[in-house]
């Protein structure tokens, strides 16, 4: 259960199959830090080429093929004090003809107070100078590496992870990720200060970040794609667009979690969810949309595996 | 401000410019039921062809085309003690082969008990003994009379509203719906005791209501789409396949309210929005899928018009 | 086996039960005219208000609920010497951001000469001096009124047809459409000169046609989508977004067409087609887009039924 | 313009910056073969791990990230006299509710006459013992190695070609990569003797082949996607989920070759393809679907560039 403090030197920008830069055991904390998507790093130096650089991966001994690696999420702060986004909706998620009217894109800075947990304009117009947000740090970009020796930009997602950008994975959740190669391989970047839903201007609060996380293995355990633990929810993400088929996938994800976890039939599984799911936009921006089936955990049955 | 009470007798199963079943003035307050998706009224008793027979529609004085009709949803409350759902989930909502190994659909009943405000199936399985749902009753299906004298099956639903299944239209919820036709013409029904996201099974509880609704026609006001104001929110709504172009349709239609309501230009609007917006996904089941844009009211600015 | 010449004087916005403009028997044959998507007609004269105005409804005797009914197109031909198109990509058959770059639309005219069967632009750029059409005159939108009586846009399409602008409706093709009101009841207008794939600019070459057609009555056999046979094809059409969905429709429909006319297994028809369909994008511009399934006549083992 | 025999000893499932199994020259051809997607060879032996095994990579000299490379195909023909396809349409060319009908699915083997061009089912069932089928081999996935160093699955596709299933792709076709590696590194395999539109039963006539193509660098010259020039057509293949953006990004690609190579405006091209565009769905079956955007030559400006 050693504690690691790892500071990257080398950042890529896709998910793959690269040399370990940290080998940690199964139980093991790491305190990192992550430089943000342009690879400006916590001063404000670009030291990687932009397009979520990641930090590590971190082999994690004793992780197989086919097991599952959970990720637990201690901590995220912004280690330094502005972040940045971009200020036009992306023009797939207005109306087609309401997109050839859209204005220029800017990046626009905001403040980033990680103390008091707020963010605001650098440069506020008038429309916009009451506007405090109470910050919610997550990581945009994480995931282990992809099947059969794939090597994936970090611009998109799929079943190992990757560019979900969901602002739903703070502090005190964990993520279970399927294992394809030996040590899992976990990457992670792309901090955000905070995000709606969708990230819809195509971008969180961009910023560095300092991590804290820990890893288990969960052996004889099979999942298809990513699946989140926090105080409140359970959930499973699926990331492919269109956005019917992220929710396809993470509904069908959600189905196998029940049957097998919890013991329901699809029948019961099925009146289960039909009434209480909740359903999460977490990107309709990149590559692939990332879409989230909940199920409130105050509904859920005994667990049985 | 009238407070009218309504004994439907008729039902229909489009939406459309038919004969008013009561003119009612803006202000008014109306008290109505409605019966279920299947045409099951009160007493269990079959009253009208199933597919959402509608009560109304209610014509409203001074309401013409290009005018804004609110819509306050005072209370919609169980008359019955029993309620119906499918038990599987829709083949549309999981991964193609997956949905080849669906069981056979059925329906099944639950209890509803209005008073305690609590939901049981009648005989559940072993593995859904536990499950007590509250209930939430809302609409399913409501909305004004089609552009250009249309009559649409209750199937659907359009920027006229309709099949909605829109979880989040509970009472105490205003909604605003742009008209179309002289008098408006709302139509309502498709009651539901609750539903998760996305009405994945085809169905919420379906149970028939009684209902207390009031109006208001807004005068040289344009909208596009419905929209939904709640203590804590406001919402635009879009009914459209595939989901994408809903959520373009209901972000479109956020993009003018903030612009128009509150002064924002088109960069203040994305800034905000790209950082604070939620969406819902309504329904992920009817012809037209229904996706809600939200903001927090709590970050909005002060309102211009 | 009547031959009847209509002459319109009313045109309806919407496809649905009207009350019929003519009455005729099966078999019958009928010589018309229709004008064009914004309502001039022959003369270039408004007669009716733009959005595809339908000549007709047609009421054959006969004709019920569950039936067929096959509508043989016998000619169609420009009744006057110019029409009109649309000079943009629609924003939605290009990447969205490609969108925001998109000129501003204007409205173009051209020649069209039906008896040399011609089309040029009317004041070409230099860069299209060159362009000679041929023509291939075919209706954009024709069907029978809609299921339960509802009255539908002609903006749009479904399982009753409608507004398809498929260009391989021409003159010498059958269209089969399911019957859904007493004697079908059957619009047709929007006539096109040309267009290619998709009517990607959001028009054909746009103008009014004489057109003559026969009309059959099919009992006992029952279609959910429409059919067509030409010289070399069998095709089904569906209509619906997104373009997934609508090559769903068309391909289960083609499915039931080998199984029930030709007695094939699904293996047997799985075979088949997997190796010989074609797909063709009638519209991806309308509400509903349009898809055509379609299998060589050269390739069909013996008709069963 | 050397010609060169390439016996493959190793093939990948995926694409991307591998060592260069052979290095040739700009202008020089490639005698070689293919094994199936299965990875079995002309003898019917397992040499290669299933999904999609390609022969290669060839490194091409002079090649640069940012030029494009020309694949003439100049003869692709079967090796051995078997082919092999799935018997069942797949769940997602179907209506959902139709796809819970589906039978299971199992390998069929068909009789593949290279010399006369004809492939039969080898146990054909009664209701096919008619069907000859002319075959028209082509390589349904090649392309380049993928930009920024990514290392992709031969089940998908993108803007380096892949897994796109183009029956269109056929003996003397051109087709035009962008390069983004060194030398372009070009991978092939997975041929079929024949395939319908989309793949809709999941395979071609999947078979070993024999194939001879050459190649040529393009300096100075930039696209986004793969370009295809045949006797009659120039098409742009764009490759993605869902369909409409397959459809988008092949048409903006067409826009841009009409504009820079044609030297038309905008308004011009879209006028063009308005009326003349075809649209091909080469496969609605991969993890990106791939839908080219054609124009017959017969309609094209003199070239400017």
């Amino acid at each position: 259960m050693a504690i690691h403090t790892f500071q990257p030197q080398l950042y890529y920008n896709n998910i793959g199959s690269y040399e370990p830069a940290l080998v940690i055991n199964d139980g093991d904390t790491v305190i990192t830090s992550t430089i943000d998507a342009r690879g400006w790093d916590h001063m404000g130096e670009s030291v990687a080429p932009r397009g979520n650089p990641m930090t590590g991966p971190f082999y994690v001994e004793g992780a197989q093929p086919g097991d599952v690696l959970e990720v637990k999420l201690e901590s995220m702060t912004p280690n330094r004090d502005w972040g940045w986004t971009c200020n036009v909706l992306a023009p797939n998620v207005v109306d087609p003809l309401t997109a050839t009217t859209l204005p220029t894109l800017e990046i626009v800075r905001w403040q980033v107070d990680a103390a008091q947990g707020i963010a605001r304009l650098e440069k506020p117009t008038p429309g916009l100078e009451y506007l405090n947000l109470p910050i919610r740090p997550f990581l945009g970009c994480f995931g282990v590496a992809p099947s059969q020796g794939q090597v994936i930009s970090t611009a998109t997602s799929g079943n190992y992870g990757g560019n979900m950008d969901y602002k739903a994975l703070v502090a005190g959740v964990s993520v279970y990720f399927p294992v394809f190669a030996e040590g899992a391989l976990l990457h992670l970047g792309d901090g955000h200060a905070t995000q709606g839903c969708g990230e819809i201007v195509g971008t969180g609060i961009e910023i560095s970040l300092d991590v804290r996380f820990s890893v288990r293995v969960h052996k004889g355990k099979t999942i298809k794609w990513p699946r989140v633990e926090s105080d409140t929810h359970l959930s499973c993400i699926g990331n492919v667009r269109p956005l019917e088929q992220a929710l396809q996938h993470a509904t069908t994800e959600m189905l196998s979690l029940l049957v097998e976890d919890y013991g329901l039939s699809v029948n019961e599984a099925s009146l289960l969810l039909g009434q209480v799911v909740e359903y999460e936009v977490a990107n309709v921006f990149n590559p692939a949309y990332s879409v989230a089936c909940k199920i409130p955990k105050a509904y859920l049955p005994v667990r049985k595996s």
